[in-house]
This record gives structure tokens, sequence and C-alpha cells, in this order.
């Protein structure tokens, strides 16, 4: 697939803005998981644990002073946006924020390849959050500068889908050896698509366990089994918590079950408790996209094996890595 | 009472974020002016002072370069945010705006203790505006990294009061011995209620200014009393004005009367004019916490007692001393 | 006129903000085109071509390390906000953004002047856009700081007038003896009134193509015919295209017509296709103030005549400078 291919290195001579750049990932832009290689993910973490040790030893460092990220959001994520914008700052780098477009000139008809242009005349690098399915490969078409996806409606969100993978390499020491269960509401949730996705390239058993109306829908299941990747499905949490290395819970909606009385019947079962964790491994981890409500007890935050706080900071890591790399920096 | 005791340092083996750090304040949050006793104040007024004259003398300075405060209002106010950032910016940090938490997914039946975890996996301080009385105790509860209070409804904002206070010591050279004249609406002014409590750390005296049904409210009147600090009440300026030598003007609200009629029969008596000054001695000042809406005449800007716009300024010096102590630099 | 005289420095014994200031334009406001004289515009643009020369060369430059830049937008305009952000950021100076007036306590009846007042006390230099005409002379009358004016309603937006002007000399290498085409709504187009006042400070001809309802104020004309400076009114842009060095596009917008039938009769007429441009010179540059919606076919953009992106990266150049010059830096 042609994502897969590295992209012709941007570039124009009416845009250098500054010092000379290299690196594998100069001038690339971060669409979707697609895209991503094995080795592609292990440069990717490589770079992500030394920004990790960097920031525990001194906090920030000024790899990327000089440069500005336009953070672009046509619809409000406060977790996303901050996080970006904090791994540009750690990073010694500026932020110009863009937060309301909806209000703005910006979108008063204004085509978003005209925007992604202007912005590029001021920044090195545009993170873009959409609701439309395609529109960050839209504006990557147009861009000179490095085009990062932030969630572009039901599409994709590759950065959080790599800042899962990254949690997991780094609370479990490997990934390769390891079952993970999905939990939850699996079919909707782009964050479970886009992991299962990534953890193909890996050796490793996935189950997944949700209410028969939420399943993981058939075309990704067909995919994880093309790649060879051992799976099943069950209902219930009970037979498979035990055997689990990495428990990644999403939330089931109300609003998603026609039948109401179906909801209450089955919201429970989904629920992880200080009682689901005792029927857990030692070592296990449990992950969540965030925000929660309620899916993961508030008892559970103390066990150390809660590690969904913990996620948002190797999601720190991991974007200041994709800014470095794209910057031609790591 | 427990505030007065200094807090155990936050510190995590998951989140050090950054080189050593040191000083009496690391890692502790300013939730109430019940926590400060009088050496706390001599402490950070000092501290205060220094940010002062190196700001007069370089405009900023590097102390907290690679810091990052997260700016977290849930209610707007431009305030107080911008008078954080510029504290942040002028120590060399950086800054997390989040200033449409309504909007935002954050706020979507998300918790605030998961908010606060989620934002100081990327930060390193935070300042919080929420519109719920005790919501800086709570998130202090949680949070690992400092947490500023920058107002909880009617409950506390400290920094508001510790800058009212740093104004009156930088501005008159002292605070005991003072005549300290508070006016207006003293019953639902949040401002007056924290800096009487403060003034009652210092050998001063107070009056009270107020039309009948916007008298201080007698819990803070018991307080003070029991603190042995002096205190009148009038209705009217005049027979005060001579004797004051700061006068704290605040906002008398038309809505706060349940009859029009009172409220057109008082309000002419509580706006400063240059007549009002006329009977003011030569080296009073005048304060505001601002916005003001008519309660000073504008004629009273030029007037050099007129102390208000100052007072902004020594806000944003207190402020930087605050995050300079929680960040361990000061 | 008055403005034409160089403002008193402006400096206060409270407010001197860090080290000696100097330079020809240190602390003066940044108001309206009818300041300029043909000298200021060559000091500017010697100022702009120089950071042109910075920024493609190293990106970014520590000249307004430590100063801070208040960003107040009363209305939203993601372009001219961004271009401020980023031309600060560029010059190692931070910004306190203020996008949401309309709902914060500041403009709870609080005046213009007062708000200017707080946020001097806090930042360097202020860039205000305000809805109201004259916002920006009344913010200026009470700033000790200085104001650059970023739009104030129909009156002035001086900043896009000059990166206008920059565009053309950088792109043509002259403004002296060119041929400037401004096409589109010329009545209610402010950018239009705003650089044709600009251009009679040089020896240019200026063509006007509107329809009949939208041609250039009586006042307009009047003003560039007593300055000498040569001009010709068209309803169709086919006598004239051939002879223009500079075509200006402004957008037609329909609900500018009474009657939409007239509209539909004449919106084709003024848009630019690759087929006018066949009939264009060679050297020839097309211009807009963008957001564009139509007016210029999106199969023109990748003509190298098309300019209107890369003056968006002018208006950046031009920013920076007039940033420098009131900070007393260029």
């Amino acid at each position: 697939m042609a994502l897969h291919t590295p992209r012709t290195i941007k570039h124009s001579p009416h845009l250098p803005f500054g010092d000379r750049q290299d690196g594998p990932w100069y001038g690339r832009d971060i669409l979707s998981v697609k895209q991503f290689t094995r080795s592609d993910l292990d440069y990717i973490f490589g770079v992500a644990a030394e920004m990790e040790e960097m920031v525990r030893r001194v906090g920030s460092f000024d790899l990327l002073k000089g440069k500005i990220l336009a953070n672009l959001f046509y619809e409000p994520s406060t977790r996303t946006s901050s996080s970006f914008t904090a791994a540009m700052e750690r990073l010694g780098g500026s932020v110009i924020p863009i937060n309301e477009v909806r209000y703005s000139s910006v979108s008063k008809g204004e085509s978003l390849p005209d925007t992604i242009r202007t912005l590029e005349a001021y920044a090195d690098v545009i993170v873009l959050r959409h609701p439309e399915v395609g529109s960050a490969e839209l504006a990557a078409k147009y861009a000179r500068k490095p085009i990062i996806n932030a969630g572009d409606g039901i599409g994709e969100h590759p950065t959080q889908a790599l800042l899962d993978l990254f949690t997991i390499q780094q609370e479990m020491g490997k990934i390769n050896g390891l079952t993970v269960t999905m939990v939850g509401d699996l079919k909707y949730g782009r964050t479970v698509h886009s992991l299962a996705r990534l953890l193909t390239l890996y050796d490793v058993r996935i189950n997944y366990v949700s209410p028969d109306i939420l399943r993981m829908p058939a075309h990704i299941l067909e995919e994880v089994q093309a790649a060879g990747t051992p799976q099943a499905e069950y209902d219930s949490l009970f037979p498979v918590i035990s055997e689990s290395d990495v428990l990644y819970v999403t939330r089931v909606q109300k609003e998603r079950f026609t039948d109401e009385s179906e909801y209450e019947k089955v919201k429970d079962a989904y629920i992880i408790t200080p009682e689901t964790m005792q029927s857990a491994q030692e070592e296990m981890i449990v992950m969540h996209p965030l925000p929660r409500v309620g899916e993961i007890s508030m008892e559970v935050d103390d066990d150390p094996r809660a590690a969904y706080f913990r996620q948002m900071e190797y999601g720190l890591y991991v974007r200041m890595a994709l800014l470095a790399m794209v910057l031609g920096k790591s």
C-alpha cells in the first residue's frame, strides 16, 4: 500500500524556514496506523523511550527550539491538544493554538487546503483534528509542511494507537508473547480498531469481550485473521481475565442500545472493580483511552496495575518523538 | 488547622520531570488564605519583591525555563488567566492554555480528579479556576503536582488576597499601623473577606463602609474580633475617609437589591470621585480588584493615589513568586 | 496630519519592564496607514526583508526573548491572530492569547481602556482586534505600552495594507513603475482602500475593475487623484489584464446585491481562472487577502504567478518587523 513507502520529502524554495534538517522521517506526514511497518514502530518507540529518559532527567530540552507547531483543532479535544502542546514545549518549541475554528473566518467557507496553506506560512508542522474522515489526508496532499493526524472523525487517530502500544511495551517490557484483552464497546471504538491492527505486527494473542451488539467489526476480525494473529471473542470477562497480560477497557455507552433493558442487563458485566482485579495476574496492566465515566471503578486507581494515567504520560513521549522526527531532529 | 502544617512534598517515582528541586515550598499547593501564617506571608512577599526587582531590571528571566503550567479555567477569567500566563512566561516557562473546558471532552462527564491526573502527566504545575466551592482542594487531594487555586466559586481566591496585601505593603512601605477602609458590597465580595482575614495577621485597624443590606458577614466580623483586630462599621465614607491609609473599593451591584428604590438611594454614596479624594490623605491609596463599572470615577485614574492598575502589576509579581516557590526554585 | 508626527515615546516609572530599549520606533503605536510616510515604509520594508532573510536561514531567533505580546481579539480572526503569534514566537518572545473576550469578565461592562491598562501590567505590547471603528486609537490613548491595530471594524487594518505592499515589493523587486489592478468588491473592501492609499506614495498606475454597484468609493478616488496617481475604472478585466503587473482580487459577495439576478449576471466576470491567466503577463502576480471562496479558481494555485499563499508569509515578516520596531529592537 502506498502509505508504507516513505513519502517524498516536502520541501520548497519558498519555505525552508531554518537550519539544515535531516533524519529518515524529515518532512513526512503521520496520517494512519496503516502507514507503519514493524520497523517503523521500533524506530518510533526507540525515540519515544529516549524522550521519556530525557523528560525524567531534565524535564525539557531545546531540541526543537525555534520551531512552531500549529495546533489546529476543528473540534475540541483538551486531552489531545494539551498533549501535543506539552510535547512541543518540552522540546523547546512554540505553539500556535487554534481551538475555536468554528467561530472563525478560516471556517467561513474557506476550504481546508486553503487554511492549511495559510498556516504553513507561519508554522513548521501542523497537528490537525477534524470531524471529517479523510481530512488529514486531504490536508497532507496540499501541505508542504508535515501534517500529524490528531483524529479525523471515525477515521484514524494514529498517535493514540501508537501511545497505546508504547504503553504496553514500556509497562510490560515487551509486546511479543502477550495476551491483550479488549473489553467494552468494540464496535464503535476507534482506538481498539487501530490497536488491533497494530498488534498484528507482533506475536500476540487478542481477546475481545463485549456485549453481542457491540462486537468487533467483521472487517477488523478478518484483517487480524489474515495476519495470522490468534483471536477469540467472548461476552464475559470471566473466562479470560486470568490469562490477560493487558486489559484494554472502553466505555459501553447507553446510547448505543435501542432497548434500554438490554443495556441495564449487560452494563455491569464490563465494569472493572477491585473484585475483577483479584482474578487478574500480578503483572497485568489495565489501560483506558480516557475519559472514563464509571467503566473502571475509582477504587482501582490505587492498584499499581492501573496504567491509564501513566498511559497519558507515554502519550507525551510518543508525540515528542513524532514531532522531533518529522522536523528532522530524530 | 491542618492547612497550616506544611503538606507532605508531592513526589512520585513516575513523574519526576526534570532536574533537582529544592526550597521550603516545593510541591505544596496554594488553596486557601487560611493556610498562611504571618511568616509565610513575609516569605512570599520577599520573593515577590525580588520578582518585581527582576522584572523592572530585565523584564524576564529563565528561572522556570522548561517548566510547564497547565492553566485550567472551567470558567472564563481573562484577567487572572492572563496574569498567570504572563507570570509563567516572564520566568521563562511555558503554558498549556485550557480555556474552553465547557465544550470539551474533558468536561463530558469526566471527573475533576481524572482531568487533573491527565494534565499532570503533561505539566509541572496546575492553576485551577472552577465554579464549585472546594474544587481546588479536591484537585489537590488527587494531584501529585502542585495545584494553585485561581478561584473556586464563592469559595477562595487566595492569590487575589495575596496580591491585595502585597500591593499595600509595596505602596505604603508597611502594613502594620495602617487603617484599611473597605467600601461597597462587603457581603458578597469574596476579595474583601479574604483580605480581612489576612489583615488580622498584622497590627491594623479595619473600617467597613456599606449599605445596611451589604454589611460584612457576621462570621468574618467574629474572626476579626477574635484575632483582636480593631474594626468598625459605617454606612457612609464621610466619617472615615480622612483617617484611611488604604481605601479598598468594591462594586455595589443593583442585582443585590430586591427594592430598586433602595439601590437608587444608596448607590452614589459609594462612588469614588475627585471630591472624595479631596477629603483623603496625601499618602492614601485607592485599590479595587477590577473590573470596575462606575464605582470609581475615571477622573480619579490620574490621581497618583489611584493604585488599582498598579495592583494588577503587583499581582504579576505575587504569581511569579508562587509559581517559582511551588516548583522549588525560590 | 497629527499621525505623521512621531508620537511621544511611551514610558513610565512604573512599567519599564526590562533592559534598555532604543530605535526610532520604540514605544510607538501602529494604528492607521495614514500615519506612514514613504520613508517610514522604506524603513519597515527594510526591517521586514531582514526578517525574511533570518527566517529563511535560521527559522527563529531570540531578538525579543523575554518580551510578551498580549494578543487581544474581541472578534475571531484565526489568520491575523496566528500570524502575530508566529511573528512573536519566531523572534523568541511569548504570547498571551486572549480570544474569547465575549465570554469573559473583561467584557462584562469593563471599558476598553481599563482592559488595556490591565493587560499592559502583564505584557510589553498589545495587538488589538476590535469590531468598533476607532477602538485602536482609544486604546492607544490610554496605553503606556505600544498598541498595534489588527483591525477595528470597517476602520483600519494597517498591517494588512503593509503586507500587501511588501508582497508587491518582494515579488516584483520594486513598486515604482508598476500597474496595479484591483478587482472585485472595491466598495466594501477595507484592504483595497488602504492599499490604494499607500500606493499613492509610489509612482504607480491603478486600475479598478468592479461591477457598477461595487465601485471604489468617491473619497478614495479623490485622495488618489489629489496625490497625482493615475487611475482608471473598468467593469471588466478584459481591457486591463494584459497591462497589469499586479492583480489584487477580492470577493464579490452575493449579499451585497439587492437584486439577485444582478449578482448572477456579473459574478463570473470577476472570477480568476486559468483562462484569465493566459491573457496576463509572464511576470504578473495574483494577490488576495484571503479567505477566498471561489473568486480564484483552485486550478490557478499551481501557477507560479499565484502569490496569495506567499502573501501570508510576507505578512509574517512584516509583523515580525513591526513587533521588533515598537519594542525598540530594530
